[in-house]
């Protein structure tokens, strides 16, 4: 298969990972025979240094005509602590999403045998927890309309959310529910948000299309403690946006390593994978980041294209790695492998 | 001293554990010396169920002419699953809130030796976590302007807020973090939401005026996983309504039990108390609920009023009854003491 693949690798570790998870690819490309083409551009707060602009042009462009964004991280402390700042790296992630049509966030959460004493969590609680969370991404409080008053005195953004926009979402996650334990969860705060009472009412009805799955109803903050106290009871979460980003991220300690988990943003004529993890920027330079994200962000880029077998070989290259404890910092904290070792490690699996 | 207590008991197991609390209130009263009047009043599905409203006008007025309210637990499943209800139990919390003024929500989470065993967390982890949740209470998307578009294929939350709201939060946060370990941390979305960079530039601000307190800052998607993995950083946590209700659930897998936690609204010139659990429909009137995150809520009353030494003597007994596992069986579940028997036995203790 032929395939043009745009890089961001964008800020902090973004770069560092990103390579690895270019050399997995390539080497993916080698043994399947499949015809790879990477090409480089800037966005975040690199692109912002440099242009001025958190997403230039040409780098949208290169997206629109690739078949696919490996996007690496984005994000830098001297924007998050001015909030006056007028452009900020995430205005670029965001737009991209938007411009993309990115609307669905596949995000899974499994657990590996080797990590259990790595996790927060006690074993009981977490021995075979699987669950993906679908987080809506291109609307909700994110893209609504921000304000100040004139008088600088008070701020407001906007939810809003549209039928259709909650429809399509909702096709994909019992699509991908049948495909899995049959289990669906909406995670919304219908008690108090009249967005949240559109998402529950499309839900139902869209649940008659598919029988087959048992639909149920969390409010965040219960869905929140839930995640914690018995994660082995979801299969499949459906959420909007801003309750997916904080759900998720809780999520990813399931693991015992925020730097193993994934994502998938799908839905319009292209894709983008990258790690949930951010651009970490203690870390940068460092050769201490987990390329693992990122690589396995890479194989879910292959499973979109049709081509699970090679999705599995990254998969079970990094069992292998976790299992020899061939890892970064974050998990091997007695004899840690670099960034690059990893990736090495990784490339020679395949 | 002479106290005017209104008891809103509301739904659900909220009757059974409030009973608790009054027994207990009643023996501070006759070991202290003080004059406490209870007085009853109906709010939530109860009250619609009566009255058509969850928030009568004679439990509103009660409310304003008593001291304190001890609030119950509020909701009531027939309503969570109707999207199209008119009105909810919930409303009748939400108006109350607003109404008494009480732009503060407290919540204090920490660990009892005894229960480390029953957190979900492993206990290097949690033994020592003491922190305590600010949460804007009457602001923000929750009380923003809800609608629908006319042909019902939209809805929208609005999320606004101001200076004013902002600041008389940080002040309460900031003096508490003084009485503390003299840490604060602002959980927001700066990266994202304009209400959440005007938190930012607001706590900045106010923060000058306390520099013993140290300030950082958080994500919420970060502070979600961060509650988790090391909750030991965090002392005084303050945030906006959305973000404190889904954080402070969260943070109450860390004590072993949602059934411990207790909250304090204030504000205005009156101040209310309440568990911060729900309303636990499938416990009703099984006499299984746990009352302690009520009895502390009572506690909380008393320290609102200068009682501390009452106070005191309440926090002390439940320690006791958590040694002696007298308790109820989502922590004792050999030998599970009944909601009763509990408050028997911390009633005999005072
Ligand atoms: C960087 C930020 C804007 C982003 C988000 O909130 O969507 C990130 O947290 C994520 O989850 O991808
Ligand atoms: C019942 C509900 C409206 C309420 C809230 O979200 O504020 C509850 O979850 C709480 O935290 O007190």
């Amino acid at each position: 298969m032929k395939l043009k693949i745009a890089v961001l690798a964008g800020d902090g570790i973004g770069p560092e990972i990103t390579q690895q998870s270019i050399k997995v690819l390539k080497a993916i490309a080698d043994r399947f025979d499949h015809d790879f083409e990477f090409e480089d551009a800037i966005v975040g707060a690199a692109a912002i240094d440099l242009l001025e602009n958190p997403l230039p042009e040409a780098t949208l462009d290169l997206c629109k005509k690739s078949n696919a964004v490996l996007f690496g991280a984005i994000g830098h402390p001297k924007y998050d602590n001015d909030p006056d700042a007028k452009v900020r790296p995430e205005q670029g992630l965001l737009r991209l999403r938007k411009e993309l049509g990115l609307f669905a966030n596949i995000r899974p959460v499994t657990t590996y045998a080797k990590l259990i004493d790595q996790s927060p969590l006690r074993p009981e609680r977490i021995e075979g927890a699987d669950l993906t969370i679908f987080r809506e991404l291109t609307g909700g409080i994110y893209f609504g309309e921000k304000s100040q008053s004139e008088d600088g005195q008070s701020a407001t953004d906007i939810c809003t959310y549209s039928v259709m926009e909650i429809e399509r979402m909702a096709h994909l996650a019992f699509k991908a529910a049948q495909q899995r334990r049959k289990k669906l969860t909406l995670v919304d705060k219908a008690n108090v948000l009249e967005t949240s009472r559109l998402w529950r009412k499309t839900v139902k009805k869209i649940a008659e299309e598919y029988k087959d799955v048992a639909l149920d109803f969390l409010f965040v903050d219960n869905a929140a403690m839930q995640m914690i106290l018995n994660p082995k009871q979801f299969d499949v979460i459906l959420t909007e946006n801003m309750f997916g980003d904080i759900i998720s991220d809780e999520a990813s300690v399931i693991g015992g390593s925020i730097g193993l988990l994934a994502s998938a943003s799908v839905g319009g004529d292209n894709a983008m994978f990258e790690p949930i993890h951010g651009s970490y920027p203690q870390a940068t330079g460092k050769g201490i980041a987990n390329p693992v994200a990122s690589i396995l962000s890479a194989a879910m880029l292959l499973d979109h294209f049709g081509l699970t077998e090679e999705g599995d070989v990254i998969r079970k290259a990094v069992a292998v790695s976790i299992n020899l404890n061939v890892c970064t910092e974050d998990i091997n904290k007695d004899n840690p492998y670099s960034t690059e070792k990893v990736g090495d490690f990784l490339e020679g699996l395949i």
